[in-house]
């Protein structure tokens, strides 16, 4: 028997499960393993034998996988320790991968999952052992290095974009409208909040203001900014990182100003965005203020999705399989852009070892030289990626999702 | 000449500017009017003689509202004083009126418009002035007497359950998922947050518990209820309405516990999810707690919007039109369900004053006796509100949204 096995792991996205579908579909096209396993939260499951056989389960259970969002297989935030000084879990994994037959390890996941890749492909080549491990990428953050964009992220960009086009609209109804401010996701990077430089209304961004984590953020410039914006159009939209820190490196939504925050010790509690609200309050600009928090909803808003990015997360998925047919391991599939206009892509391997622990940042060179808006740059880059509408498959008016019976 | 005057009031919905393209429209087939104005930010606005010939604008700048979500044409929280004891405002308004020689004033908004409808139909009356006042239903929020439902509620309810659907997939990736919270909206009445039943897996609701108005809120019961589905779990789902409130009335969201919400007075800073957040810690359930507030995107997200909802908000628009040229004045265009399967509506006109500060509540009846959760008729009354997709227009890849230049 030659088997294969795929697992998710860290945070969901709207497409993470397109690419698993993709390994199965290729693997049904080519028959390269005679059975495509899962493994049920990441390696954290595998290591606990949380094993499904994709290829014994009736393809009609399996297809809406395509157009559901979240880790459908389960995910887990677990990072394998260093083999030469822990093999314990190293021996484990490879001895359930025997158990399995399983020939090929596909690990769908950003940064850490990649770190994975690198630690398990270097370990099996140290000890001879013929198992291939492909990471296949996934983050709405698009940090990833190498890749001209990861899957997951499109979709996300096009849920901030047309959110922040409607709230805009929404918070635009009444003579005397205040601030509204948006805060997006993306710790480290900005790529995310960057994307709703796309929502335009006759051509012109709707936000005022654009705040990423690769700008250090000055309180003084904000208030200035924010008060001289509020005076001329009495109406100031604002869209901001939850990542976005100060010049010391501190975290603005982590700065513990109430007691409320204390009281827990949970950052999150807060947000960046109630921050901003106090620091206009504070500085009497005005005290008709609204926040909105995207949270959750950006990385699983299927009914928004990209269609170019569902099919993206396919096709790595797709080409994972091809590639485990070849003579690689420890390597992530990742996305060449061949042409922006028309949009084409295809994939290459890169060393997982690249990828893992690195950051990519948005670029200095797409921000404005006030360091509070990003540049027409980013249009080109992100368009190509929001587009298409996928036909989401509906019951009773809602879209019908998918999941593993356990 | 004769013509007539539209204008929005209160807080925006997805479709409440397909009502006023529905006036619109209807008039250019029937001929009432020679011109349709439309008064910018309601009454207000008109009183500042803020007004817009709609029917001198090119048409193809005004189609694209029928899929514009927020008040396109402004909006205000202007409550009209009694003509008794202050009338000058009545006059001012009539003086404008007679000015633009209008005959009909159609008024599209909540409780508080047909308030406005009512008083001015009552002074016109008094006054032997030939205008007539008729209002147009709308709010998210579903609470309008005699109507079957209002327009905006439907695609309101449909984003909410598909949220709700996705946020609930998000947050069952991990081995050790937690507790999660939604607030809607919905202050009085718990219509919106109802909606949420309608989010289902393979036919069984996602959201454990669901939290309304109309049921007083036992912190002690909440607390035994999320333990033992929480050991039981591993897992809570819970939606809970901005309007909850205790046996003594005192809104859950608004109890200040925390030294930010006092140092603000800002009650929507805390807001419910975060109270329900703190009392799950405090009491030691689990500190793995993740909270929503949808905020205004329940109210603007067009993108998600029922097209049943908006062909009804285009309906009663028209509807008005064709009603103002009969005998008739201070009344609100109301729906009337014929049958749910398969749906049909028809509209009949009911006396503003009926309407105006009255409140429709979600039925004690569609409550379950734990007063936790709704019951199976509440999917057969918003089912059909929640269907059919839009087909909005695109314009690189986001919707393509329409503005009154002013």
């Amino acid at each position: 028997m030659r088997n294969c096995i795929v697992a998710q792991s860290g945070g969901p996205t709207s497409v993470i499960n397109a690419s698993f579908l993709g390994v199965l579909d290729e693997n049904n096209k080519l028959n390269y393993y005679d059975n495509v396993y899962a493994g049920l939260n990441g390696i954290e499951g595998i290591l606990a034998k949380k094993i499904v056989n994709l290829s014994e389960i009736p393809y009609h259970e399996l297809e809406g996988f395509k157009y559901t969002p979240a880790s459908g297989l389960g995910s887990c935030r677990y990072k394998m320790k260093d083999f030469n000084t822990n093999e314990e879990e190293y021996k484990k994994l490879i001895e359930i991968f025997k158990e399995y037959e399983i020939e090929a390890f596909f690990y769908i996941g950003g940064n850490d999952s990649m770190d994975t890749v690198k630690s398990l492909s270097s370990y099996a080549k140290e000890h001879n052992i013929a198992i291939k491990f492909i990471g296949i990428p996934k983050t709405i953050d698009n940090d990833l290095m190498y890749t001209d964009h990861t899957p997951g992220f499109g979709s996300a960009a096009k849920f901030i974009a047309t959110t922040v086009l409607e709230c805009y609209l929404d918070s635009s109804v009444y003579s005397n409208n205040g601030i509204f401010i948006i805060e997006a996701m993306g710790r480290d990077a900005g790529w995310l909040t960057a994307s709703s430089y796309l929502a335009k209304i006759n051509g012109k961004p709707v936000a005022d203001f654009i705040y990423l984590p690769e700008v250090a953020f000055s309180k003084e410039q904000f208030i200035k900014d924010v008060r001289n914006k509020f005076l001329e159009q009495n109406q100031v939209f604002i869209v901001a990182s939850e990542g976005i820190r100060d010049a010391e490196g501190h975290f603005l939504g982590e700065q513990k100003s109430s007691a409320a925050h204390d009281k827990f010790g949970h950052a999150q509690l807060g947000g960046v965005c109630n921050t901003l609200k106090e620091l206009i309050i504070e500085n009497s600009i005005t005290s008709r203020v609204k926040t909105l928090e995207l949270g959750v909803t950006q990385r699983c808003a299927m009914h928004c999705a990209s269609n170019t990015d569902i099919e993206e997360a396919y096709m790595v998925g797709k080409k994972a399989l091809e590639y485990s047919n070849t003579d690689c391991s420890g390597d992530m599939v990742a996305i060449k852009r061949n042409s922006s206009c028309p949009y084409s892509s295809e994939t290459f391997l890169i060393e997982a070892s690249k990828v893992a622990n690195n950051i990519k940042y948005f670029p200095t060179e797409w921000i404005n030289k006030e360091g509070n808006n990003v540049t027409d740059a980013v249009t080109e880059y992100i368009s190509p990626l929001i587009q298409g509408t996928p036909e989401i498959p509906l019951e009773n008016g809602l879209p019908k999702f998918s999941v593993i019976k356990k």
